[in-house]
């Protein structure tokens, strides 16, 4: 046998196709859900001066326990909730998929979701579950206790809000499920700074369940540091996972910065809660338009049939990159993702959006 | 089935032991193979004014572009080379587990060796098999090639030079290895700056090797950048399993950076070089040492029977820790460890050891 990857690779590697990440190069960006807002200028001199104290000839702390001291008081978590970081919530993921993986064991998610739940559940070897959504993407709750009961995963996972939905789901529902879950329970609240519900409290009634965060939408995507909070039991029996040293010094330095000037990141956020209330306006009065309600940092639109993708690449032409999400899943066909960008960039989208239109 | 880890945990998970990090709070370090010498002075205004240009609320490159130019042309990299970078090696060889782990596979390398070898392989799921070295360390081909064949391990992985041994190995040693084994040969060149051999220029010969490095030991520790590099097909199969976005921006910045100044940090493991030829001097003239050759930045020092726990415990005492050898490995009882610190660090060490053995 010769010395190829066809011959030693798992098949499920092989067949696996990577992550894709559009190329973005000259133009207005509002494909990834980023902050548009730069560094908050007025902190970026204490911020540099605190780079500059980083020694970065030594192994970042593996504890990273200045930092975990920050999320806990800026977050406000449950005292008794233990704590986790990932190299981006997608380490974490990584992780937790990892442990759950069983010969024969399940995770499962509700669909449309976020794509990398099913991309880290191949690379883990667990069943991939999709559970489709129901009217307005609105969490199923019968189908999804149906599929708990029949499949017993070992992971339920479910974004709150949904991710690329943008919509967040029925806490009520949200409970069942927890209740009803045999396993874990992770809740990915990536969207928390744009949204009215926070699941952290939950974590002092339940104990399979854990809630995931990160720093990337409130402004602090190239740093990569992503969170996982609950039972200590859990958190513990996952952490010889970790890789020890997997949140570099500067990430640590910097992200411990600005959870000390957490206000100014969420005055950012605020800021684009009030760009998105302005945008979905605009953007609602395009006839041809459905505009979905949004609790994230970003728009679902749905759009008339078979036009995604010109109207994709027609504000691409036009100098504005977007999500496609048609052929992404059967419920998204028709369906952009935009993400709320300044209100310059969100006014030029509109009227390239408004001119293909007309 | 109640929802504990207990439950739903893979066994082998669940009886993992964590990496374990010494707290090292005010000590003298030289346990961990950092460069003792702070980034360089006079680069420092340079560096912060990069890092202000970083746009932290947009994700990285994920294709990390720029920083690939500048390592292939630092490292003097085999043209038709593909490389991958991970968060740290430890994320690069978690990638090449994973994706070798299919049912049965195995992973072979000599022991006494890096920690994370075996670690991450009972994560990946991958058969652990350690060929014992020879004598003074030395690689033991015979065995290697022996094992190999009774084997048929889907990953050979070697480190030249060798943790926790310091010592390099002989290069026909290993190429016979390379040529023998049937699957994949990864050769972790960690401590490239401080060693006589290189072996990135095989990679023109051999289609089934891979060469991994890293910037940790360049003085670089605090950025986690590990690097692999090699043939394209065994490159671009691995890819997908890598997170997108795992080189964080700051990392990206910094060690472009530092890549630009190659020749300060290549300058620092001169020196370090010099450092460790003046240390295994003084710690040889104790005549109840017996000090290895090295070619990395530690060194690897036999002490008295049963005298490693107190000379170990006993420097901590005098505020600087080492590594005690004694319990990772049957061949290094009676072994410590030793980083090559500063100068005046290693005459205190070497005063303290001195002192200890009276």
């Amino acid at each position: 046998m010769s010395a190829t990857p066809e011959n030693w690779l798992r098949p499920e590697i092989l067949a696996l196709d990577a992550y894709k990440v559009a190329d973005a190069s000259g133009l207005i960006k509002l494909d990834a859900m980023e902050n548009p807002y730069p560094f908050p200028p007025e902190l970026r001199a204490a911020w540099s001066a605190r780079l500059q104290q980083v020694g970065l000839n030594r192994y970042p702390d593996a504890g990273a326990a200045h930092l975990k001291t920050e999320l806990r008081s800026s977050m406000n978590l449950p005292p008794e909730a233990a704590l986790m970081l990932g190299n981006g919530s997608d380490e974490i993921l990584q992780i937790l998929m990892l442990a759950l993986a069983k010969p024969g064991a399940s995770v499962l998610t509700p669909e449309p979701g976020f794509a990398m739940f099913k991309l880290i559940s191949k690379v883990a070897g667990l069943n991939y579950i999709g559970v489709p959504l129901g009217q307005n993407f609105s969490l199923d709750a019968q189908a999804m206790l149906a599929a708990i009961e029949r499949q017993q995963p070992g992971l339920v996972i479910i974004a709150q809000p949904n991710n690329p939905t943008g919509n967040a789901f029925d806490e009520e529902a949200l409970r069942q499920i927890v209740a009803a879950a045999p396993g874990l329970v992770v809740i990915d609240e990536a969207y928390y700074p744009f949204a009215d519900s926070d699941c952290l409290q939950w974590l002092e009634e339940f104990d399979n369940l854990l809630v995931m965060r990160t720093l990337s939408k409130l402004g602090l995507a190239g740093l990569r540091l992503g969170l996982l909070a609950g039972a200590e039991r859990w958190i513990n029996a996952l952490e010889p996972l970790r890789l020890p040293y997997n949140i570099n010094s500067l990430t640590q330095a910097s992200a411990e910065f600005a959870l000390q000037n957490y206000a100014a990141f969420l005055r950012q956020a605020q800021d684009i809660c009030a760009e998105r209330a302005r945008l979905a306006e605009q953007l609602s009065a395009i006839p041809q338009l459905h505009v979905y309600p949004s609790q994230a940092n970003f728009l679902l639109v749905r759009v008339p049939a078979d036009q995604a993708n010109a109207l994709h690449g027609g504000l691409r032409a036009a100098g504005i990159l977007i999500k496609n999400l048609q052929g992404a899943h059967p419920q998204t066909a028709d369906h952009l993702r935009i993400t709320v960008g300044t209100a310059d960039e969100n006014k030029q989208l509109v009227a390239a959006l408004a001119a293909l239109l007309r």
